[in-house]
């Protein structure tokens, strides 16, 4: 991926001097593109995490590599004529390079302004530099902050707040009254602020759907991934903690509350009411059972079930939950469960011949 | 929750008198919010449910509760001078009270009648007080009866009919001559009358699909969920029954059919042809299998799977399904399974010392 | 479902020869529907798979049947006076029927060349027979290829390619710079090109979104189903290969490949980077984890995963995975688990009287 504009190794080292603190070898090497590893030229940059992978970074043709900084030694016994950029964080430092010097995230279309096939209320506050799409729609009401942009076809209900920088991207919904922070955002098809799925029910066995007044915030830089539903609270609200990222297709049912920083990937389902601590973290269709609570800095492998309150911190996985080591091996012995149980009958007519004790 | 206008105990008593039929205290007690425990003040309606909460209900600040009939000596006892409102079916009541003096549910957005920006096709029959939003789209031949609401962005193709007082919400879709009832509410993103997912194959490996000429039929009272996807029958329909609520993410396929008054949770699927009775309850992620047959009256706790027919009712839990009872000993034993092992290899060591039986 | 026009068996053997290359009984018979069993009159055409169904074949009131070569001489025997049309591939046969003669797949809707509500670039360029749907957009330096069509509502961003006769049905979305080759289907809000969930971390626990400068490449005759979203890839590009068929809900993540000719069932998800081969087929809510290889021919039942390198061929279930058959006997030997627990303590306390060895 080709850079904005062509720059020298030194020109990024001083640029991004809080996380590139060291280096080696010729700071005036051109850099034109942000690379992989296979498709670089002489003038791409690489970066590279993991000491299992500085050989094949070596043998790049990439001549600027962004490496760790433990990774000094290595490269000045083996680096050559490459020119590399030490950093405590270097995948950091790569995202910090590949967002400035080649493309925002998000991507931005190219219209600009208001655009006249939009629908936006009169009563409708837009700041200095929104971009609202083609065919969008903004009701009364609604705040959007400065900068912030709202993709075609989004829809954007009544009494909506929406802070600055945060990208609505073509397609989603924010349903009415909902709050959404600075820095965030949803993702095409993202449903926030639907209505929660609580019901009265009659003698007859018929539904009734009882109205949810609550509404859905997203506090600052949170991100809803693509096809995620985000339901409003029944009476409170929906909270969605700072920074806390939800992948693809997650449910979020009424009045869930999410801590800080969560990391939440594809097809997560939480029941209502559950309240989920900071710095949660769980592999995907994992399940948050409604009505629990959930401390801090929990970390589920993929498929992982909470059925009741769970405070202690670390990581667990499975259905019912354990810590992950002891998890992974009762996965494990599951393709032993048939031998098991013909070891079972055998000994059970060795044992007691008589019959079951 | 503020009420739309102030009103009395009195006058909520007697306009929900078929759910509230007995009370206790001050009847002139004023109203002017529908709250939660916590957020209440002295004008404030709250509902009770169970004894447990009886205490909380009575240390909250509102002035008046809807409580079970059950509940008359307890508060006759504790209620000091709260008014309390007495119900054979208190969450019923609270959800009659909410719809009608608080929120009406689906919420309706500002404008009203056909959006000048909506698309409308000529052959269009839009029954008295249907709402059209805006860029929303009506295919040729479609009939919308009495107060329906097509949301923003919604797509209903050709030769659709939908009853009367139904929602489609904003940035949903309705394929083409599908066929919708009386009081249904799809929600945003729902994808209802896809083509199904059927294909016939070659020799080499190719697939082909099979056009889906079937159609889908919600009857009355029939809720789809955020990003639910329905779709259209191969020959014959795909049917869910009066009174069902489907939550978010779900997916049916081709051919299937669904009960009455079912209560299906998030990311449930069923593959194709599955015929699923009245009553079908099932927590979140469940599954059918394909062309399954499930009786009337099936409870499913959530994740559980149906791989073949099954006409017991009862509540189940599992794969294989168990009585729920046993499915949930079955997984509180899952932790031991490690252990288990290690023990059948000290009796198989012990008892047939000489090898395996 | 009703024939575009009259035709006889006749007309069909011949149109349809290359699938069709025997048959028994009248030719002249008259067809004016392809129907079910039940709802068939005389006139109607139905098509048989399975020797088990030939009997209620020959009970419909369907006077021509598309049935099996081998079905021959049963039909010799049992037919009576009905018109057979022997196929080597039935259902590809009947599919033919359908499709040409019934109902095109996808059904397009009555509308023709740009809608005027349309917003089409000025740099993008359509060829002949592109239909643009009511408020589609299109962004700028697209190519759509002749006869493809874009749905109403549908999002297609810049410098997207679209191959010749496929279809992006209303409300999709498709991502800036994807390519999408010929004879797609991108079905009802799908999404394809979404950012992928890729971040980087800093000390304090924040997480930064990594730009994501890949695409995704639909090659030719994938279909998308509704709701299902996949992710462009971090740096190279997500791909799906020819002939490929996605079902509704499945997560696709960044940088995955998927080979050709895959049959992959609804809320599927894989991790980034997995590589899959072709011919790959999975039940629903199969999972694939991130950076696994998987080899051609491999078969998933239903909620299988794979966590590792897997390049065996064939019929596999369960997590850990399993050839079907045992995974099978493994699920069957859950609900035995209690009463085995049980068991094994009987047997450790007349073992081992003295406690654990």
């Amino acid at each position: 991926m080709k850079l904005k504009k062509q720059t020298t190794a030194d020109a990024v080292k001083n640029q991004f001097s809080a996380l590139i603190n060291d280096s080696l070898g010729d700071l005036s090497q051109i850099i034109e593109e942000f690379s992989t590893f296979e498709n670089a030229n002489e003038n791409s940059m690489i970066f590279v995490l993991s000491p299992k992978l500085f050989g094949a970074a070596l043998n790049s043709k990439a001549q600027t590599v962004i490496a760790p900084a433990k990774a000094k030694d290595w490269w000045t016994e083996n680096g050559g004529s490459k020119t590399v950029l030490l950093s405590p964080n270097p995948e950091l430092a790569a995202r910090e390079v590949k967002t400035h010097l080649v493309f925002p995230t998000p991507f931005k279309a190219a219209f600009q302004g208001v655009h006249p096939t939009a629908v936006v209320a009169e009563s409708a506050e837009l700041s200095i530099g929104v971009t609202v799409g083609p065919h969008a729609i903004i009701g009364e009401n609604c705040r959007i902050g400065e900068g912030s942009f709202i993709g075609t076809n989004a829809v954007v209900e009544e009494n909506v707040t929406i802070g600055n920088h945060t990208t609505i991207h073509p397609l989603a919904y924010i349903g009415h009254s909902c709050q959404v922070g600075n820095n965030c955002e949803v993702m095409p098809s993202a449903i926030v602020g639907s209505e929660g799925y609580g019901y009265a029910h009659d003698h007859l066995g018929n539904h009734y759907r009882i109205p949810h007044t609550g509404k859905v915030i997203l506090e600052d830089d949170v991100h809803i991934g693509a096809a995620t539903a985000i339901d409003r609270g029944t009476m409170d609200d929906t909270v969605i903690g700072q920074g806390t990222k939800i992948d693809n297709q997650c449910h979020l049912a009424h009045n869930v509350e999410v801590g800080r920083n969560g990391l939440i990937t594809a097809q997560f389902v939480t029941a209502g009411s559950a309240k989920i601590g900071n710095n949660f973290i769980c592999g995907g269709k994992s399940i948050v059972a409604g009505h629990t609570k959930v401390g801090d800095n929990v970390s589920l492998a993929g498929l992982s079930v909470i059925t009741k309150d769970w405070d202690k911190p670390g990581q667990f996985g499975g259905y019912p939950l354990q810590p992950v080591k002891d998890f992974l091996k009762t996965k494990s012995t599951m393709v032993h469960l048939v031998q098991m149980r013909k070891q079972l009958n055998q000994l059970m007519k060795k044992v007691f011949p008589e019959g079951d004790a």
